[in-house]
């Protein structure tokens, strides 16, 4: 629309000015001496919030970092639009690797450089700023709030615990996050589902200590070997995971679905040659995409046991370790996956080993979006509007557990409405937004809500 | 003999405050810090052997810490011993772990703890307190040479080199190594094999850099679960090694030998419970001295990949690795399995990943001596008399490089004529040496003179 364009150009530079003092507050919600910066970049968002003609705006304190919530109702027949994103980012360190310091943003290539540029200051200002366009130029014709919280990079340690506590406060019909990637600029998306996870922390006793591998080699129980026959055996010769009822549930996809899902524009070499391998792993029967984003997987994300230090030691140690984590697909549960997963470890541990599994962090289960849904169709629709392209459904691989919170506490969707780039560097130095990415998320946003509250 | 007795009573006081003065000096090879205590240690040494009555005595430096050689020749025609030991300890740390300071002597319950208490100044001064003995009472009745260097802790740096250049001055019959432990006061014996040692690093790497473990999971290949594969993968479900060629040239224990072994008293129970395990492991088909003493080995040493730190992180991890070693029995060559080991993992790394295999450390040949041979039957005859038991014949799981090394430069078969007890917390702290083991160390070696120049 003709009045949303022309107030953003309006107001372009001063957006920038206000998106470049959001990503100077250095906000990282993992240490302690930044404990301030979070207070500070709480009150800048409850700034923007009120700039963009938010008045209802209050900062809830929690046990660890504040949630800022901010809502503007304009009729109570009309649907309400819950966004939801993050003021809290990443680490930078380490601080070597940038080209520029992670607090002082720039402009680079037509890209934003700075820590939390896309994830995720730069895509909720984005929600904030095409608020402000629809705000501004009377065309808001659905209600809306903001619920940004301080945790995300952290888990949301607090986040479930309000929602059950405000739930009447974040009553909604549907929940909208800018916190993920579109293909390309040439190929825009919506992730229809993410993947769950649980994650475990293996450890293994042999011997009651460290022995001499020369006098008790052969005949002690070596746990790291013990360890590794454990681990080799979850996984077939074709990839396939062994645990018995591992894929119990798990949906194959329809042939419409997977028909839609292979459309995608897709280069393996490129994709080999952008992680540096000749050859592709995975379960035998199933497309990277299929892999990636429909089927469950177990992956081990450390190990470590006995000398690995520099030079030899000829120890036979005592114990090895392993963290491990399932990402699960729709239709499974975390919670019986994890108690799969555990007792069947449990079983095929041999007598000559102690072994000891616990569960490290919160679990998370798989999301699933009808893409009938009419917040995804609107979604689509904006997309393709601004982006003058067909828009695919694709499969997320990753895990976003406060989605399912969302669903969980308070009855409700999210669409996952992001603009960001696989190749932003998230969460690594040199973290950036493409200002073209930036831009079409404020144009395409308020297209969605013309489409979500169009009869 | 009574001379021999009524000597070692006479001069009992002496000695032992000779070996304390030895024990005081913290002559730890690894620690720069110690370089001064090195060149005092060696001139002690020389002090020990002068006033043993060696006249011809040299302190050669090296590189590193110095050797000190001495000889007395009696007459050419007789048998020369080399008698090897050596003057350097361990580190002492952690030192609180010490019930009395490590370079403070004391007896206490019948032991003498010290840093080097066992090994090795406890058991090279008995060799020269007994060649004392012999030599005041005259009756030595071979010819002697003493070589105590003082790297045998930082792996014998510069001893090769040594008996390489002084090869005549070395000549000898026999070499008599006092460094080995008895399997207890009741069962004496001596070790007649070592196992060989080649130790390798395996660095895998799939992806070029670490990735998602969400959005990658299913289709980039994992390192650490790959070299879990192949660790796995070598052995087989009866613990045999599956490197084709592993086994070539290992001899089969003939009858009698494998009866000898095995009458050794062994309660599996103590064994088991001594390091803490309720089953035992190991090569099917063979019992723990034919497993730790006649059979090859293939252990993995360290491992280490990916997220090691507490808590959880999602990574699919660029690389993993390994620390691997194999023992090596007789008619095996260090060089050879080197070879295969790393050519076979070459041939089993799949496609997805890099391997890159360095040995690291020496290598080292298994050591063996025919039981027949004249000097192990003249050891087996003076600790029978002196112990009053039956000597057993054992194989040692441990690797000692330089006995390869005198057998490869001088020619010489070793006799490993140790005292210790495994007991004796070796490069550990509260060190010590049963006083009784020190006795029996003075008492057994003349005798072992005895019989290994009688007619």
């Amino acid at each position: 629309m003709q009045q949303w364009q022309d107030y953003f150009k309006s107001n372009e530079k001063r957006f920038m000015d206000e998106l470049f003092a959001f990503l100077r507050i250095p906000s990282v919600s993992a240490k302690k001496e930044h404990q301030q910066d979070m207070h500070t970049c709480a009150e800048y968002v409850k700034t923007l919030l009120s700039n963009a003609g938010i008045d209802d705006i209050k900062i809830f304190q929690t046990k660890g970092h504040p949630i800022v919530f901010g809502q503007k109702e304009i009729d109570p027949n009309k649907p309400t639009v819950l966004i939801y994103g993050h003021y809290d980012v990443q680490p930078a360190d380490p601080l070597g690797l940038w080209q520029t310091p992670p607090f002082e943003p720039v402009i680079r290539d037509g890209k934003i450089f700075a820590r939390g540029a896309v994830d995720d200051k730069g895509q909720i200002f984005a929600q904030i700023k095409a608020f402000e366009i629809m705000n501004r130029t009377n065309t808001l014709n659905a209600n809306v709030k903001f619920l940004i919280e301080g945790e995300e990079e952290v888990g949301s340690t607090h986040l479930a615990e309000f929602l059950t506590k405000e739930a009447k406060l974040l009553r909604n019909d549907v929940v909208v996050v800018s916190d993920t990637s579109i293909m390309g600029l040439d190929t825009p998306s919506i992730e229809v589902s993410l993947r769950g996870l649980c994650y475990f922390e293996i450890e293994l006793t042999g011997p009651n200590k460290d022995l001499h591998s020369g006098v008790f080699g052969g005949a002690a129980p070596n746990p790291i070997q013990i360890l590794c026959k454990i681990l080799a055996s979850l996984h077939d010769y074709n990839n396939h995971i062994t645990i018995p009822g591992f894929y119990d549930g798990v949906q194959q996809l329809t042939d419409e679905e997977k028909s839609n899902l292979n459309s995608i524009p897709f280069n393996e070499d490129a994709y080999k040659k952008s992680i540096g391998v000749t050859t592709l792993w995975g379960e035998k029967g199933y497309s990277v995409f299929e892999r990636t984003g429909t089927r469950p997987t177990l992956e081990i994300n450390g190990i470590w046991g006995g000398y690995i230090e520099d030079g030899s030691k000829t120890v036979l140690p005592s114990k090895a370790y392993a963290k491990i984590s399932c990402r699960l697909v729709h239709k499974q549960s975390a919670e019986n996956i994890c108690e799969l997963v555990k007792n069947y470890l449990r079983t095929i541990a041999p007598p000559q080993v102690t072994l000891n599994v616990k569960r490290l962090g919160g679990l998370g289960d798989p999301y699933y979006m009808d893409s009938k849904h009419p917040a995804f169709i609107a979604g689509t629709k904006a997309m393709e509007k601004t982006f003058g392209k067909k828009v695919f459904a694709t499969r997320g691989g990753g895990s976003i557990p406060i989605v399912i919170d969302f669903e969980r506490i308070l009855g409700s969707k999210t669409l996952l409405l992001g603009f960001g780039l696989d190749s932003n560097a998230l969460h690594s130095p040199n973290e950036h937004f493409n200002l073209a990415c930036y831009e079409k998320a404020i144009e395409t946003i308020p297209y969605f809500f013309k489409f979500f509250t169009e009869k």
